[in-house]
Protein backbone atom coordinates (compact mmCIF):
# COMPACT_ATOMS: atom_id res chain seq x y z
CA UNK A 1 0.00 0.00 0.00
CA UNK A 2 0.94 3.73 -0.98
CA UNK A 3 1.72 4.52 2.88
CA UNK A 4 4.16 2.27 3.91
CA UNK A 5 6.03 2.94 0.80
CA UNK A 6 9.81 4.14 2.10
CA UNK A 7 11.34 7.53 2.62
CA UNK A 8 10.29 10.64 5.00
CA UNK A 9 6.58 11.05 5.46
CA UNK A 10 5.06 13.58 2.75
CA UNK A 11 2.79 16.31 4.59
CA UNK A 12 0.29 18.19 3.23
CA UNK A 13 -1.12 21.45 5.01
CA UNK A 14 -4.17 23.47 4.25
CA UNK A 15 -5.68 26.00 6.40
CA UNK A 16 -2.53 28.89 6.30
CA UNK A 17 -4.16 31.10 9.08
CA UNK A 18 -2.85 32.98 11.92
CA UNK A 19 -2.34 29.45 13.97
CA UNK A 20 -1.68 27.02 10.42
CA UNK A 21 1.23 29.40 9.38
CA UNK A 22 3.71 28.95 12.00
CA UNK A 23 2.40 25.35 12.47
CA UNK A 24 3.44 24.35 9.07
CA UNK A 25 6.89 26.67 9.30
CA UNK A 26 7.49 24.18 12.29
CA UNK A 27 6.74 20.91 9.77
CA UNK A 28 9.29 22.15 6.99
CA UNK A 29 11.72 22.71 10.10
CA UNK A 30 11.44 19.21 10.95
CA UNK A 31 12.34 18.09 7.52
CA UNK A 32 9.27 16.61 5.89
CA UNK A 33 8.41 17.38 2.60
CA UNK A 34 5.64 19.38 2.48
CA UNK A 35 2.57 20.64 0.26
CA UNK A 36 0.15 23.72 1.44
CA UNK A 37 -2.61 25.06 0.03
CA UNK A 38 -4.94 27.68 1.40
CA UNK A 39 -7.36 30.24 0.09
CA UNK A 40 -4.88 33.43 0.27
CA UNK A 41 -1.86 33.00 -2.06
CA UNK A 42 0.29 35.07 0.28
CA UNK A 43 0.89 32.56 2.79
CA UNK A 44 1.39 30.33 0.26
CA UNK A 45 3.95 31.75 -1.74
CA UNK A 46 5.62 32.75 1.82
CA UNK A 47 5.89 29.08 2.47
CA UNK A 48 6.98 28.48 -0.82
CA UNK A 49 10.01 30.41 -0.26
CA UNK A 50 10.59 28.30 2.52
CA UNK A 51 10.44 24.95 1.15
CA UNK A 52 7.12 23.90 0.51
CA UNK A 53 5.60 23.31 -2.86
CA UNK A 54 2.00 24.69 -3.95
CA UNK A 55 -0.63 22.79 -4.72
CA UNK A 56 -4.09 23.59 -6.27
CA UNK A 57 -6.81 22.34 -4.49
CA UNK A 58 -7.25 19.83 -1.43
CA UNK A 59 -7.97 17.01 -3.56
CA UNK A 60 -4.02 17.21 -4.99
CA UNK A 61 -2.81 17.73 -1.74
CA UNK A 62 -3.80 14.11 -0.74
CA UNK A 63 -2.85 12.63 -3.81
CA UNK A 64 0.90 13.94 -3.02
CA UNK A 65 0.61 13.35 0.41
CA UNK A 66 0.68 10.75 3.24
CA UNK A 67 -0.79 12.81 6.46
CA UNK A 68 -2.98 15.88 5.88
CA UNK A 69 -3.25 18.93 8.58
CA UNK A 70 -6.10 20.37 7.99
CA UNK A 71 -6.34 24.12 10.31
CA UNK A 72 -9.76 25.96 8.59
CA UNK A 73 -11.99 27.74 11.16
CA UNK A 74 -15.32 26.27 11.08
CA UNK A 75 -17.35 22.90 10.92
CA UNK A 76 -18.05 23.98 7.32
CA UNK A 77 -14.99 24.65 5.95
CA UNK A 78 -13.50 21.29 7.02
CA UNK A 79 -16.29 19.64 5.25
CA UNK A 80 -15.64 21.16 2.47
CA UNK A 81 -12.04 20.95 2.45
CA UNK A 82 -12.66 16.70 3.05
CA UNK A 83 -16.15 16.52 0.76
CA UNK A 84 -15.98 18.89 -2.29
CA UNK A 85 -15.42 18.33 -5.33
CA UNK A 86 -11.98 18.84 -5.27
CA UNK A 87 -11.70 17.86 -1.88
CA UNK A 88 -9.21 15.72 -0.14
CA UNK A 89 -11.53 12.57 -0.84
CA UNK A 90 -11.56 13.15 -4.31
CA UNK A 91 -7.66 12.54 -4.52
CA UNK A 92 -7.71 10.32 -1.64
CA UNK A 93 -6.58 6.53 -1.30
CA UNK A 94 -6.06 4.13 1.26
CA UNK A 95 -3.04 5.05 3.87
CA UNK A 96 -3.55 8.32 3.94
CA UNK A 97 -4.24 9.76 6.76
CA UNK A 98 -6.30 13.33 7.42
CA UNK A 99 -5.79 15.19 10.92
CA UNK A 100 -8.50 17.90 11.92
CA UNK A 101 -6.68 20.50 13.54
CA UNK A 102 -9.14 23.05 14.38
CA UNK A 103 -11.77 22.87 16.87
CA UNK A 104 -14.83 21.49 15.33
CA UNK A 105 -18.19 20.12 16.17
CA UNK A 106 -17.21 16.67 17.21
CA UNK A 107 -20.21 14.91 15.25
CA UNK A 108 -19.27 16.15 12.50
CA UNK A 109 -16.17 14.43 12.86
CA UNK A 110 -17.92 11.33 13.43
CA UNK A 111 -19.33 11.58 9.65
CA UNK A 112 -16.76 12.40 7.54
CA UNK A 113 -14.65 9.96 9.73
CA UNK A 114 -17.02 7.15 7.83
CA UNK A 115 -16.57 9.20 4.61
CA UNK A 116 -12.74 8.80 4.88
CA UNK A 117 -13.14 5.24 6.06
CA UNK A 118 -14.62 4.32 2.99
CA UNK A 119 -12.11 5.01 0.71
CA UNK A 120 -9.75 3.10 3.38
CA UNK A 121 -8.55 6.85 4.97
CA UNK A 122 -8.03 7.46 8.38
CA UNK A 123 -9.30 10.76 10.25
CA UNK A 124 -7.55 12.38 13.14
CA UNK A 125 -9.03 14.89 15.16
CA UNK A 126 -6.62 16.58 16.99
CA UNK A 127 -7.30 19.90 18.30
CA UNK A 128 -4.55 22.56 20.10
CA UNK A 129 -4.88 24.46 23.41
CA UNK A 130 -1.74 27.19 23.57
CA UNK A 131 -2.62 29.79 21.17
CA UNK A 132 -0.25 31.51 18.40
CA UNK A 133 2.41 31.35 20.91
CA UNK A 134 2.43 27.85 21.42
CA UNK A 135 2.20 27.19 17.37
CA UNK A 136 5.08 29.46 16.91
CA UNK A 137 7.26 27.81 19.61
CA UNK A 138 5.91 24.00 18.72
CA UNK A 139 4.81 23.82 22.61
CA UNK A 140 0.92 22.93 21.40
CA UNK A 141 -1.27 20.95 23.37
CA UNK A 142 -2.40 18.29 20.75
CA UNK A 143 -5.75 16.05 22.13
CA UNK A 144 -6.49 13.31 19.60
CA UNK A 145 -9.24 11.38 18.82
CA UNK A 146 -9.45 8.41 16.27
CA UNK A 147 -7.88 5.53 16.24
CA UNK A 148 -4.08 4.47 17.83
CA UNK A 149 -2.43 3.18 14.83
CA UNK A 150 -3.81 6.12 13.15
CA UNK A 151 -2.11 8.08 15.52
CA UNK A 152 1.23 6.51 16.07
CA UNK A 153 1.88 6.96 12.57
CA UNK A 154 1.09 10.68 12.52
CA UNK A 155 3.00 11.28 15.51
CA UNK A 156 6.15 12.84 14.27
CA UNK A 157 4.35 14.89 12.02
CA UNK A 158 2.14 15.98 15.37
CA UNK A 159 5.06 16.18 17.36
CA UNK A 160 6.92 18.81 14.94
CA UNK A 161 3.78 21.30 16.34
CA UNK A 162 3.29 20.67 19.49
CA UNK A 163 4.72 19.49 23.04
CA UNK A 164 1.95 17.84 24.45
CA UNK A 165 0.29 14.52 22.14
CA UNK A 166 -2.51 13.18 24.64
CA UNK A 167 -4.74 10.13 23.25
CA UNK A 168 -8.30 11.43 24.54
CA UNK A 169 -10.07 8.33 22.61
CA UNK A 170 -12.36 7.42 19.34
CA UNK A 171 -13.40 9.63 16.69
CA UNK A 172 -14.74 12.91 18.11
CA UNK A 173 -12.99 12.49 21.53
CA UNK A 174 -10.15 14.95 21.12
CA UNK A 175 -13.08 17.70 19.60
CA UNK A 176 -14.82 16.79 23.41
CA UNK A 177 -11.86 17.16 25.40
CA UNK A 178 -10.94 20.64 23.65
CA UNK A 179 -15.10 21.85 23.71
CA UNK A 180 -14.23 21.11 27.73
CA UNK A 181 -11.67 22.78 28.34
CA UNK A 182 -12.61 26.15 26.36
CA UNK A 183 -15.85 25.38 29.07
CA UNK A 184 -13.77 25.64 31.70
CA UNK A 185 -11.10 28.05 30.72
CA UNK A 186 -14.36 30.51 29.72
CA UNK A 187 -15.90 29.80 33.17
CA UNK A 188 -13.15 30.72 34.59
CA UNK A 189 -12.21 33.68 33.10
CA UNK A 190 -16.13 34.46 33.91
CA UNK A 191 -15.25 34.15 38.05
CA UNK A 192 -12.51 35.54 37.84
CA UNK A 193 -14.08 38.88 36.14
CA UNK A 194 -17.21 38.43 38.45
CA UNK A 195 -14.55 38.84 41.67
CA UNK A 196 -12.28 41.50 40.46
CA UNK A 197 -15.10 43.84 39.57
CA UNK A 198 -16.68 42.93 42.88
CA UNK A 199 -13.38 43.70 44.51
CA UNK A 200 -13.58 46.93 42.83
CA UNK A 201 -16.99 48.13 43.14
CA UNK A 202 -16.93 47.30 47.13
CA UNK A 203 -14.00 49.69 47.22
CA UNK A 204 -11.08 46.94 47.58
CA UNK A 205 -8.02 46.94 46.06
CA UNK A 206 -8.36 43.88 43.29
CA UNK A 207 -4.62 43.04 42.91
CA UNK A 208 -4.71 42.72 46.49
CA UNK A 209 -7.42 40.26 46.33
CA UNK A 210 -6.01 38.61 43.24
CA UNK A 211 -2.97 38.16 45.27
CA UNK A 212 -4.47 36.56 48.27
CA UNK A 213 -6.89 34.77 46.01
CA UNK A 214 -3.64 32.55 44.15
CA UNK A 215 -2.71 30.98 47.92
CA UNK A 216 -5.61 29.00 47.80
CA UNK A 217 -8.11 27.03 46.26
CA UNK A 218 -9.36 29.90 43.92
CA UNK A 219 -5.68 29.49 42.30
CA UNK A 220 -5.99 28.87 38.55
CA UNK A 221 -3.85 29.96 35.38
CA UNK A 222 -6.88 31.67 34.39
CA UNK A 223 -6.01 33.71 37.79
CA UNK A 224 -2.57 34.60 36.88
CA UNK A 225 -2.70 35.02 33.39
CA UNK A 226 -5.97 36.29 32.62
CA UNK A 227 -6.74 38.36 36.16
CA UNK A 228 -3.35 40.15 35.15
CA UNK A 229 -4.58 41.29 32.22
CA UNK A 230 -8.03 42.80 33.77
CA UNK A 231 -5.79 44.65 36.43
CA UNK A 232 -4.19 45.65 33.79
CA UNK A 233 -6.41 46.39 31.24
CA UNK A 234 -4.47 44.85 28.55
CA UNK A 235 -7.20 43.35 26.19
CA UNK A 236 -4.66 42.27 23.38
CA UNK A 237 -5.31 39.01 22.63
CA UNK A 238 -4.32 36.02 23.42
CA UNK A 239 -7.21 34.42 22.53
CA UNK A 240 -9.95 35.96 20.73
CA UNK A 241 -13.76 36.50 22.03
CA UNK A 242 -14.62 35.73 18.25
CA UNK A 243 -13.25 32.51 18.38
CA UNK A 244 -14.31 31.60 21.65
CA UNK A 245 -17.87 32.66 21.18
CA UNK A 246 -17.66 29.97 17.97
CA UNK A 247 -16.55 27.64 20.54
CA UNK A 248 -19.35 28.39 23.16
CA UNK A 249 -21.63 26.92 20.51
CA UNK A 250 -19.66 23.98 19.79
CA UNK A 251 -19.77 23.49 23.45
CA UNK A 252 -23.83 24.33 23.76
CA UNK A 253 -24.54 22.08 20.55
CA UNK A 254 -22.35 18.91 22.50
CA UNK A 255 -23.51 19.54 25.54
CA UNK A 256 -27.35 19.20 23.66
CA UNK A 257 -26.20 15.79 21.83
CA UNK A 258 -24.77 14.44 25.33
CA UNK A 259 -27.91 15.78 26.74
CA UNK A 260 -26.07 17.42 29.52
CA UNK A 261 -27.32 20.89 31.06
CA UNK A 262 -24.59 23.75 31.49
CA UNK A 263 -25.99 26.12 33.53
CA UNK A 264 -23.05 27.62 34.66
CA UNK A 265 -21.89 28.26 31.38
CA UNK A 266 -24.74 28.97 29.47
CA UNK A 267 -24.63 32.76 30.90
CA UNK A 268 -20.96 32.74 30.16
CA UNK A 269 -21.58 31.94 26.26
CA UNK A 270 -24.47 34.77 26.27
CA UNK A 271 -21.42 37.38 27.93
CA UNK A 272 -19.21 35.92 24.94
CA UNK A 273 -22.44 36.68 22.12
CA UNK A 274 -22.77 40.14 24.24
CA UNK A 275 -19.08 40.95 23.92
CA UNK A 276 -19.37 40.56 20.00
CA UNK A 277 -22.43 42.11 19.71
CA UNK A 278 -20.52 45.12 21.47
CA UNK A 279 -17.56 45.01 18.90
CA UNK A 280 -15.08 42.89 21.11
CA UNK A 281 -14.44 40.17 18.57
CA UNK A 282 -11.24 41.14 18.33
CA UNK A 283 -9.78 41.52 21.97
CA UNK A 284 -8.51 38.93 24.19
CA UNK A 285 -11.33 37.19 26.27
CA UNK A 286 -10.47 38.35 29.81
CA UNK A 287 -12.47 41.29 28.18
CA UNK A 288 -15.62 39.80 29.65
CA UNK A 289 -15.11 41.94 32.98
CA UNK A 290 -15.65 45.14 30.89
CA UNK A 291 -19.54 43.80 30.35
CA UNK A 292 -19.62 43.66 34.45
CA UNK A 293 -18.29 47.54 34.41
CA UNK A 294 -20.90 50.35 34.90
CA UNK A 295 -20.29 51.92 31.83
CA UNK A 296 -17.71 49.24 29.14
CA UNK A 297 -14.71 51.10 27.98
CA UNK A 298 -13.63 49.18 24.82
CA UNK A 299 -10.44 49.87 23.45
CA UNK B 1 -3.54 52.03 78.50
CA UNK B 2 -4.13 48.65 79.36
CA UNK B 3 -3.30 46.91 76.17
CA UNK B 4 0.56 48.18 75.79
CA UNK B 5 1.02 46.56 79.30
CA UNK B 6 4.01 44.03 79.91
CA UNK B 7 3.89 40.47 79.47
CA UNK B 8 2.77 38.20 77.03
CA UNK B 9 -0.78 39.00 74.64
CA UNK B 10 -3.36 37.63 76.71
CA UNK B 11 -5.84 35.89 74.39
CA UNK B 12 -9.72 34.96 74.15
CA UNK B 13 -10.87 32.42 71.91
CA UNK B 14 -14.90 32.40 71.09
CA UNK B 15 -16.25 29.68 69.42
CA UNK B 16 -14.87 26.36 68.99
CA UNK B 17 -16.25 24.31 66.54
CA UNK B 18 -14.59 22.47 63.66
CA UNK B 19 -12.20 25.15 62.42
CA UNK B 20 -12.28 26.56 65.99
CA UNK B 21 -10.90 23.90 68.43
CA UNK B 22 -7.98 23.18 66.11
CA UNK B 23 -7.12 27.05 66.00
CA UNK B 24 -7.63 27.58 69.62
CA UNK B 25 -4.82 24.45 70.32
CA UNK B 26 -2.40 26.14 68.00
CA UNK B 27 -2.86 29.59 70.07
CA UNK B 28 -2.20 27.21 73.71
CA UNK B 29 1.08 25.17 72.01
CA UNK B 30 2.23 28.87 70.51
CA UNK B 31 2.99 29.75 74.09
CA UNK B 32 -0.26 32.69 75.06
CA UNK B 33 -2.11 32.41 77.35
CA UNK B 34 -5.37 31.15 76.53
CA UNK B 35 -9.19 32.26 78.23
CA UNK B 36 -12.01 30.43 76.22
CA UNK B 37 -15.49 30.39 75.76
CA UNK B 38 -18.46 28.12 73.64
CA UNK B 39 -21.81 27.05 73.43
CA UNK B 40 -20.96 23.62 73.71
CA UNK B 41 -19.22 22.76 76.78
CA UNK B 42 -17.32 19.62 75.81
CA UNK B 43 -15.10 21.10 73.61
CA UNK B 44 -14.38 23.86 76.11
CA UNK B 45 -13.05 21.28 79.01
CA UNK B 46 -11.05 19.57 76.18
CA UNK B 47 -9.46 22.94 75.87
CA UNK B 48 -9.42 23.70 79.48
CA UNK B 49 -7.65 20.28 80.04
CA UNK B 50 -4.63 21.41 77.12
CA UNK B 51 -4.14 24.45 79.53
CA UNK B 52 -6.65 27.12 78.85
CA UNK B 53 -9.21 29.16 81.21
CA UNK B 54 -12.91 29.06 80.66
CA UNK B 55 -14.41 32.30 81.02
CA UNK B 56 -18.55 32.07 81.33
CA UNK B 57 -19.59 34.89 78.51
CA UNK B 58 -18.06 37.14 75.99
CA UNK B 59 -17.80 39.85 78.48
CA UNK B 60 -15.41 37.56 80.68
CA UNK B 61 -13.36 37.05 77.67
CA UNK B 62 -13.23 40.97 76.62
CA UNK B 63 -12.31 41.95 80.92
CA UNK B 64 -9.03 39.55 80.79
CA UNK B 65 -7.98 39.72 76.98
CA UNK B 66 -5.62 41.64 75.01
CA UNK B 67 -6.84 40.40 71.76
CA UNK B 68 -10.13 38.22 71.65
CA UNK B 69 -10.55 35.99 68.45
CA UNK B 70 -14.14 34.70 67.11
CA UNK B 71 -14.92 31.92 65.31
CA UNK B 72 -19.07 31.60 65.06
CA UNK B 73 -20.76 30.53 61.98
CA UNK B 74 -23.21 33.47 61.36
CA UNK B 75 -23.44 37.29 61.18
CA UNK B 76 -25.72 37.41 63.49
CA UNK B 77 -23.71 34.87 65.78
CA UNK B 78 -20.83 37.38 65.60
CA UNK B 79 -23.14 40.57 66.47
CA UNK B 80 -24.86 38.61 69.58
CA UNK B 81 -21.08 37.70 70.63
CA UNK B 82 -20.14 41.76 70.34
CA UNK B 83 -23.23 43.61 71.45
CA UNK B 84 -25.44 41.00 73.50
CA UNK B 85 -25.97 41.76 77.29
CA UNK B 86 -23.01 40.25 78.10
CA UNK B 87 -21.33 40.33 74.60
CA UNK B 88 -17.46 41.39 74.34
CA UNK B 89 -18.41 44.96 73.81
CA UNK B 90 -19.83 45.09 77.88
CA UNK B 91 -16.55 43.60 78.75
CA UNK B 92 -14.21 45.89 76.78
CA UNK B 93 -12.06 48.40 77.08
CA UNK B 94 -9.45 50.88 75.03
CA UNK B 95 -6.98 49.12 73.20
CA UNK B 96 -9.19 45.37 72.80
CA UNK B 97 -8.73 43.65 69.47
CA UNK B 98 -11.85 41.86 68.24
CA UNK B 99 -10.92 39.55 65.22
CA UNK B 100 -13.25 37.87 63.58
CA UNK B 101 -12.04 35.16 61.24
CA UNK B 102 -15.79 33.57 60.37
CA UNK B 103 -16.72 34.41 56.93
CA UNK B 104 -19.83 36.94 57.33
CA UNK B 105 -21.54 39.79 55.72
CA UNK B 106 -19.06 42.87 55.15
CA UNK B 107 -21.56 45.16 55.43
CA UNK B 108 -21.71 44.00 58.77
CA UNK B 109 -18.21 44.55 60.26
CA UNK B 110 -18.78 47.69 59.49
CA UNK B 111 -21.31 48.49 61.62
CA UNK B 112 -19.76 46.53 64.48
CA UNK B 113 -16.35 48.18 63.54
CA UNK B 114 -18.09 51.22 65.10
CA UNK B 115 -19.75 49.75 68.15
CA UNK B 116 -15.95 48.44 68.92
CA UNK B 117 -14.56 52.44 68.34
CA UNK B 118 -17.40 53.63 70.46
CA UNK B 119 -15.39 51.62 73.79
CA UNK B 120 -12.00 52.26 72.23
CA UNK B 121 -11.56 48.92 70.92
CA UNK B 122 -10.59 47.87 67.42
CA UNK B 123 -12.38 45.41 64.89
CA UNK B 124 -9.99 43.04 62.09
CA UNK B 125 -11.99 40.75 60.31
CA UNK B 126 -9.63 38.07 59.20
CA UNK B 127 -11.53 35.32 57.76
CA UNK B 128 -9.43 32.07 56.36
CA UNK B 129 -9.07 29.57 53.61
CA UNK B 130 -7.70 26.51 53.58
CA UNK B 131 -10.05 24.28 55.64
CA UNK B 132 -9.91 22.14 58.43
CA UNK B 133 -6.41 20.59 57.85
CA UNK B 134 -5.08 24.03 57.56
CA UNK B 135 -6.52 24.78 60.80
CA UNK B 136 -5.02 21.59 62.25
CA UNK B 137 -1.47 22.12 60.75
CA UNK B 138 -1.40 26.02 61.12
CA UNK B 139 -1.43 26.90 57.94
CA UNK B 140 -4.80 28.76 57.09
CA UNK B 141 -4.52 31.43 54.50
CA UNK B 142 -5.52 34.81 56.18
CA UNK B 143 -7.44 37.68 54.14
CA UNK B 144 -7.22 40.97 57.11
CA UNK B 145 -9.30 43.92 56.54
CA UNK B 146 -8.82 46.67 59.34
CA UNK B 147 -6.43 49.69 60.41
CA UNK B 148 -2.83 48.70 59.63
CA UNK B 149 -1.66 49.15 63.74
CA UNK B 150 -4.55 46.68 64.69
CA UNK B 151 -2.96 44.21 62.32
CA UNK B 152 0.52 44.37 63.43
CA UNK B 153 -0.12 44.13 67.33
CA UNK B 154 -2.33 40.83 66.38
CA UNK B 155 -0.22 39.58 64.17
CA UNK B 156 1.81 37.32 66.29
CA UNK B 157 -1.63 35.96 66.98
CA UNK B 158 -2.59 34.96 63.71
CA UNK B 159 0.91 33.79 63.26
CA UNK B 160 0.18 30.95 64.93
CA UNK B 161 -2.87 29.47 63.17
CA UNK B 162 -1.75 30.67 60.11
CA UNK B 163 0.80 30.64 57.23
CA UNK B 164 0.11 33.41 55.21
CA UNK B 165 -1.28 36.91 56.54
CA UNK B 166 -2.52 38.98 53.81
CA UNK B 167 -4.00 43.09 54.53
CA UNK B 168 -6.53 43.23 52.07
CA UNK B 169 -7.53 46.98 53.17
CA UNK B 170 -9.64 48.99 55.95
CA UNK B 171 -12.85 47.23 57.72
CA UNK B 172 -14.57 44.71 55.22
CA UNK B 173 -11.92 44.26 53.02
CA UNK B 174 -10.85 41.01 54.65
CA UNK B 175 -14.98 39.55 54.23
CA UNK B 176 -15.38 41.38 50.66
CA UNK B 177 -11.80 39.02 49.63
CA UNK B 178 -13.25 35.62 51.01
CA UNK B 179 -16.50 35.95 49.38
CA UNK B 180 -14.38 36.82 45.85
CA UNK B 181 -12.82 33.88 47.03
CA UNK B 182 -15.52 31.85 47.81
CA UNK B 183 -17.38 32.96 44.33
CA UNK B 184 -14.06 31.94 42.45
CA UNK B 185 -14.16 28.32 44.16
CA UNK B 186 -17.37 27.94 43.72
CA UNK B 187 -17.73 28.48 39.78
CA UNK B 188 -15.05 26.88 39.33
CA UNK B 189 -15.97 24.04 40.62
CA UNK B 190 -19.46 23.89 38.84
CA UNK B 191 -16.90 24.66 35.49
CA UNK B 192 -15.32 21.72 36.16
CA UNK B 193 -18.01 19.75 37.17
CA UNK B 194 -19.82 20.63 34.00
CA UNK B 195 -16.77 19.63 31.86
CA UNK B 196 -16.72 16.19 33.45
CA UNK B 197 -20.28 15.51 33.02
CA UNK B 198 -19.85 16.63 29.12
CA UNK B 199 -16.67 14.28 28.85
CA UNK B 200 -18.62 11.29 30.15
CA UNK B 201 -21.73 11.92 28.80
CA UNK B 202 -20.81 11.93 24.87
CA UNK B 203 -18.93 8.78 25.65
CA UNK B 204 -15.12 10.07 26.78
CA UNK B 205 -13.05 9.10 29.48
CA UNK B 206 -13.28 11.92 31.63
CA UNK B 207 -9.32 11.02 33.37
CA UNK B 208 -8.25 11.53 30.11
CA UNK B 209 -10.15 14.95 29.71
CA UNK B 210 -8.67 16.04 32.83
CA UNK B 211 -5.60 15.01 32.44
CA UNK B 212 -5.31 16.80 29.08
CA UNK B 213 -6.58 19.93 30.67
CA UNK B 214 -4.19 20.00 33.24
CA UNK B 215 -1.81 21.00 31.01
CA UNK B 216 -2.85 24.14 29.90
CA UNK B 217 -5.06 27.07 30.67
CA UNK B 218 -7.51 25.46 32.23
CA UNK B 219 -5.49 24.42 35.08
CA UNK B 220 -6.97 24.99 38.23
CA UNK B 221 -6.47 23.31 41.70
CA UNK B 222 -9.82 22.92 41.54
CA UNK B 223 -9.13 20.71 38.70
CA UNK B 224 -6.78 18.86 40.47
CA UNK B 225 -8.17 18.23 43.97
CA UNK B 226 -12.15 18.37 43.10
CA UNK B 227 -11.63 17.53 39.78
CA UNK B 228 -10.38 14.12 41.19
CA UNK B 229 -12.73 14.01 44.46
CA UNK B 230 -15.51 14.39 41.14
CA UNK B 231 -14.05 11.21 39.34
CA UNK B 232 -13.60 9.20 42.64
CA UNK B 233 -16.98 9.95 43.84
CA UNK B 234 -15.28 10.96 47.05
CA UNK B 235 -17.44 12.91 48.64
CA UNK B 236 -15.93 13.45 52.04
CA UNK B 237 -15.24 17.04 53.06
CA UNK B 238 -13.18 19.09 52.58
CA UNK B 239 -15.29 22.26 51.85
CA UNK B 240 -19.00 21.57 52.95
CA UNK B 241 -22.10 22.41 50.71
CA UNK B 242 -23.69 23.97 53.38
CA UNK B 243 -20.88 26.78 54.27
CA UNK B 244 -20.42 27.22 50.49
CA UNK B 245 -24.69 28.23 50.30
CA UNK B 246 -24.24 30.25 53.33
CA UNK B 247 -21.17 31.71 51.62
CA UNK B 248 -23.22 32.00 48.28
CA UNK B 249 -26.05 34.14 50.04
CA UNK B 250 -23.00 36.39 51.73
CA UNK B 251 -21.55 36.95 47.98
CA UNK B 252 -24.69 37.55 46.36
CA UNK B 253 -25.55 40.60 49.48
CA UNK B 254 -21.98 41.81 49.01
CA UNK B 255 -22.56 42.32 45.06
CA UNK B 256 -26.19 43.53 45.65
CA UNK B 257 -24.56 46.49 47.89
CA UNK B 258 -22.17 46.65 45.52
CA UNK B 259 -24.04 47.37 42.40
CA UNK B 260 -22.66 44.64 40.78
CA UNK B 261 -24.25 41.68 38.64
CA UNK B 262 -22.78 38.02 39.00
CA UNK B 263 -24.34 35.86 35.95
CA UNK B 264 -21.89 33.54 36.20
CA UNK B 265 -22.10 32.66 39.50
CA UNK B 266 -26.12 33.21 40.19
CA UNK B 267 -26.71 29.56 38.68
CA UNK B 268 -23.90 28.08 40.98
CA UNK B 269 -25.29 29.85 43.67
CA UNK B 270 -28.71 28.36 42.85
CA UNK B 271 -27.20 24.73 42.43
CA UNK B 272 -26.01 25.06 46.19
CA UNK B 273 -29.27 25.61 47.56
CA UNK B 274 -30.83 22.59 45.27
CA UNK B 275 -27.90 20.53 46.44
CA UNK B 276 -29.11 21.27 50.57
CA UNK B 277 -32.96 20.92 49.49
CA UNK B 278 -32.04 17.50 48.08
CA UNK B 279 -30.03 16.55 51.33
CA UNK B 280 -26.38 17.02 50.41
CA UNK B 281 -25.59 20.07 52.86
CA UNK B 282 -22.68 17.63 54.64
CA UNK B 283 -20.74 16.66 51.41
CA UNK B 284 -18.24 18.20 49.83
CA UNK B 285 -18.89 20.94 47.36
CA UNK B 286 -17.37 18.58 44.59
CA UNK B 287 -20.87 17.09 44.76
CA UNK B 288 -22.05 20.15 42.49
CA UNK B 289 -21.35 17.35 39.61
CA UNK B 290 -24.09 15.06 40.87
CA UNK B 291 -26.91 17.66 39.63
CA UNK B 292 -25.47 17.36 36.24
CA UNK B 293 -26.33 13.32 36.55
CA UNK B 294 -29.51 12.15 35.02
CA UNK B 295 -30.16 10.30 38.60
CA UNK B 296 -28.02 12.24 41.15
CA UNK B 297 -26.55 9.48 43.91
CA UNK B 298 -26.15 11.03 46.81
CA UNK B 299 -24.06 9.00 49.65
Amino acid sequence: MAASAPGPVRVGFIGLGIMGRPMARNILRAGFPLVVQSRSLGPVKKLVVAGARAAGDPAEVAATSDVVIVMVPDTADVEAVLDGPRGLLAGARAGLIVVDMGTHDPSALVALAERCAEVGADLLDAPVSGGEVGAREATLSIMVGGSEAALERARPVLAAMGSRIIHIGGTGAGMVAKACNQLVVGSTIQAVAEALALARAAGVDAARVRDALLGGFAASRVLEVHGLRMLERDFTPGGRVAIHEKDARIILETARHAGVDLPGFRPVADAFRRLMDRGGGDLDHSALITLLEPDPPLD
